[in-house]
């Protein structure tokens, strides 16, 4: 997986896709104009042109940070763990962690791809069926070490993944419960639907088990 | 909950909300016109308009047949379950062997609420809210009784919908796993995910543990 490391180095151009994903979010894509954006951002529109090309320039932009995000905080901790369940543990609490914090941007990566050129999606979508392959190979280890329940490897991916995107829909920052709550949730129900009991109780994993059910390095 | 009964008894009405969902659901509510959707269930444009009184109102009939379908197949059986741990694994079945086999039509209804005129978008969303509310007091039933794991029963309500619901997005019926293997794993992610494991395996609700396991109902 590539990064763009020019985005990151930008913070300027970080803030820009933040603010333009947070509008394409709540209104959607063909909703939003430039010049929206440009005012949301203090920018003039040729000051805004400056950082981007064009409106579809911006989303492709703004997904492909958003992709960089997920694979610099999700992505990289996660594939140092040799444990497949502990890593799958870090894949859930930090990609529900990055979706209650970096909310708008990281949803218009589920919604708006077909606003994308066709060159751009295929380059995006690529992204995210890489991280989808990394979810389910973590997945099919743990199958073949007899430690993921008798289900599908490929509907318990997308039953994990969807549990977490589906925050997207409903999280509300100013709502009654914090971020890092909801994650520490997330994480219990979702180790707890794939992993084979017997596999979270038995001492040999118990610090997997304790991870579960209390997470020591839950995000806060 | 209200039904429109009348829709159930027009067969003709049904298969054009069928054919409609499914052509809104590929390619969007705006770039779907009439005139498509009339020569696709071979009626002429006045025909169709015989049906309904225009896009606005398909759209809304779509979504309330939508949530006839989700009342009648999935509500009306679970409710009369007294056993929470029972009636929450009878509605986790029953919602994701509905999403397989009516895949369009239930996915208007995630994705194309803001297309309705503010008076049927509240109707459907406060439908949709009772049957949130449904699957809540069920968890909540099971927290009361010890028997949900350790998590916010907000949280665990939209997290099994949101597995549920993912289905709309990413299950082919020309792929290679059936609905029902789908719905049965399903199922198992998500009664493991929020029942703790105890509850599951005591003698006591031995029902319940093998009904998790292997259901004797699933759907076929």
């Amino acid at each position: 997986m590539t990064n763009n490391h020019k985005l990151f180095d930008n913070e300027r151009a970080g803030a820009i896709y933040r603010t333009a994903a947070q509008m394409i979010y709540e209104n959607g894509f063909n909703a939003t104009s430039m010049s929206q954006i440009a005012d949301a951002v203090q920018l003039t529109k040729p000051g805004l042109y400056y950082y981007v090309k064009g409106k579809k320039e911006l989303l492709h932009a703004i997904m492909a940070f958003a992709m960089d995000l997920l694979e610099t905080e999700v992505v990289r901790p996660a594939e140092k763990i040799d444990d497949p369940a502990e890593r799958l543990r870090v894949v859930v609490a930090e990609h529900a962690r990055l979706l209650t914090h970096e909310q708008g941007t990281l949803a218009i990566l589920i919604d708006e791809v077909d606003g994308l050129s066709e060159k751009y999606r295929q380059e995006i979508v690529g992204r995210k069926r890489r991280y989808f392959d990394f979810v389910r190979s973590t997945l099919e280890e743990l199958r073949q070490a007899g430690r993921l329940r008798d289900v599908d490897t490929t509907v318990a991916a997308f039953s994990m993944l969807g549990m977490v995107m589906w925050l997207s829909r409903w999280y509300s920052s100013d709502g009654r419960l914090r971020g890092s709550e909801v994650a520490r949730d997330i994480t219990e129900i979702a180790l707890g639907g794939l992993l084979r009991e017997p596999e979270r109780a038995s001492p040999e994993t118990s610090q997997v088990t304790s991870g579960a059910d209390d997470p020591p390095s839950a995000p806060t």
